[in-house]
């Protein structure tokens, strides 16, 4: 596989004898091998010299064997300490352990493990590595990514399709994930979000028994994990009619969106972009009703590198994966968010959430 | 809170001076507040002399505050350290940072924030506080626990509802999903499982393509997140008809899973119930193919205390909760699981999942 050479190559240059993954996320990209094993241990370790293996709890050994085939499967019980199975593993390999590379989200207690493990060994923290070779998307990634995004597509046309007055979010929540899962989606990325009126305002509110009225802004958020990728959309529109107010703070979002979404290619400081955005939103008057920063990278994670915050200084390059989502929250009010996923391409990007922007008035009675 | 007082007794005993806990099941149980921040730092802290605080991120403080008053909500921006703001809270409160406990699960990367933030500090792992504190539910958090049961077994019924031939795996879960969403559910307590026939044969299968057949088994798991509660059952039923074979571990099972569940009582060890299972399943001749554990406790977490393994010592106690789950996986066959949730009463035990567990033959005509 070539992302382990690269990781060996890295491997050689930092000196590490031994790289350890444990978090769902790096499991998969280095042994595309996706599961939850809850508290479990379901780690993947690369060694400098070559070569890698799994430890995994015994009853996943036979379906990891089948994505995973790169080097041993070593499985332990629920009664047996899989930290004495991987020293075992290391010494009857004869495999160095002076210096070994650690996810800094390990846990404490892990991290206590390990150190039982190989009391003399050094320890260091392998974040830079794994989010640096993951912020680079390669293009079956992107492809994947891209297929993700259009399951979102499809997730706002069906809420949408859902709303009639007084049917509940959490109705069109249910419609929403109801059509996912029928298309074969075995994992929302996050908690659909659908906010209806004032419920939009709280810019991290909650999809409840709130009903549908005429007049109401309906804020869609929502995506899905596809072949171990994910997506993350956001659309806002409105019942029945539209205020005044709503419009402006509307188009105030979209022109903010389009502000930023202008500015992506390679060689563009990632803060700009929210800079870009946030100078229309204070322009317009709503400086201070958008309190979140411009978006945040994505992929096999929702939320992973870049940070797209005002402060980071991160020049853009081809393969990275982001969202671009401004949004104005009127407490007690309503509240407009305009999210899209993209890529940064040669020349510029790629968007690949594609679910029309213009603003949309949807009629109560159809 | 009383919760909070008798955890400031245990800090006095213990001598720490600070507890802080930042994983969600432990926020909640503290605070009364339920979110997933992602990467972003939500943390509740007690202090020995008096007083809890939380730290969030900034957009989080208006809802924090509505269930939380017990002390200050501190929030923290996208361009903040959250371990700034502690700092300064800790040093103008005046508060002693001589002993700080914290989750073994925290990060190595948070424990090394801790570490800078006060560098003469000592730290210990708070797990066993939290961990027995949780492990007896008080009679609140039974009456959610039950709630959250029937919406389980209403998971049950709404997936054999859903059973015809030809319908696909993912077609019954996404039926059972929206069920549950139409009915408030926010959040499953895991991706729900429907597995036919050969799918059961694998303990931990995943749902797919694969479409019902005349004499398939078909193994449902799901479960339920309700007002912050878990719930998680296992029911087998076969569809069209059953084989001799079919019959006979489902049977053996089901003996098994009563074996366990005769023996709940204040006073038996827990690895009795599975050592009680595992010997009916052993003496039918399935031995073998029980590949994992009785159960697990179950509560805020879907996985937590007691684990139910055969070599669990601990004496069950009125008050905990967990679960009963016997198996036999028959490789490219077949499998049955049969799992209920309950809790331990003073004179024995109260199930909670209540959907009824004779074999059950689904017709292929209705």
């Amino acid at each position: 596989m070539p992302r382990i050479q690269s990781i060996q190559e890295y491997m050689s240059a930092a000196d590490w004898d031994i790289l350890m993954v444990q978090t769902r996320p790096n499991v998969f990209y280095l042994t595309g091998f996706d599961a939850d094993p809850h508290e479990r241990l379901l780690g993947a370790l690369v060694f400098k010299n070559g070569g890698t293996a799994v430890v995994c709890p015994s009853m996943e050994v036979h379906q990891i064997e089948e994505v995973f085939t790169d080097g041993p499967v070593i499985g332990y019980t629920d009664s047996e300490d899989p930290w004495v199975k991987i020293g075992e593993y290391l010494q009857e390999a004869s495999i160095p352990t002076r210096k070994i590379a650690l996810e800094s989200s390990i846990s404490w207690a892990r991290l206590e493990k390990w150190k039982e493990t190989v009391p003399q060994a050094e320890f260091a923290q392998a974040d830079a590595l794994l989010l640096e070779q993951r912020l680079i998307k390669e293009p079956d990634e992107l492809q994947l990514m891209q297929e993700a995004a259009a399951f979102a597509d499809i997730g706002i046309k069906t809420g949408i399709a859902h709303l009639k007055e007084g049917v509940t979010e959490m109705e069109v929540v249910a419609a929403v994930e109801f059509e996912m899962k029928r298309r074969g989606i075995r994992e929302m990325s996050f908690s659909t979000m659908v906010l209806f009126g004032e419920k939009g305002g709280d810019p991290h509110g909650n999809p409840g028994s709130r009903t549908l009225q005429k007049g109401d802004s309906v804020l869609f958020d929502l995506g899905v994990i596809w072949q171990g990728y994910a997506s993350d959309i956001t659309r806002t529109v409105f019942f029945d009619h539209a205020t005044e107010k709503q419009r402006t703070v509307y188009n105030t979002v979209l022109e903010a969106q389009e502000a930023a979404l202008s500015l992506v290619k390679p060689g563009t400081a990632a803060g700009n972009l929210d800079k870009a955005a946030r100078e229309v939103i204070e322009q317009a008057g709503f400086g201070s009703f958008f309190p979140h920063r411009i978006g945040h990278g994505i992929g096999i994670e929702v939320h992973e590198l870049p940070s797209m915050n005002e402060e980071n200084t991160r020049i853009l390059e081809e393969g990275m994966a982001f969202t671009i989502e401004p949004g104005i929250y009127l407490p007690g009010q309503f509240g407009v968010r305009i999210e899209d996923d993209l890529h940064v391409t040669a020349e510029g990007s790629r968007i690949l959430t594609t679910y029309p922007k213009e603003l949309q008035v949807i009629p109560s009675e159809k």
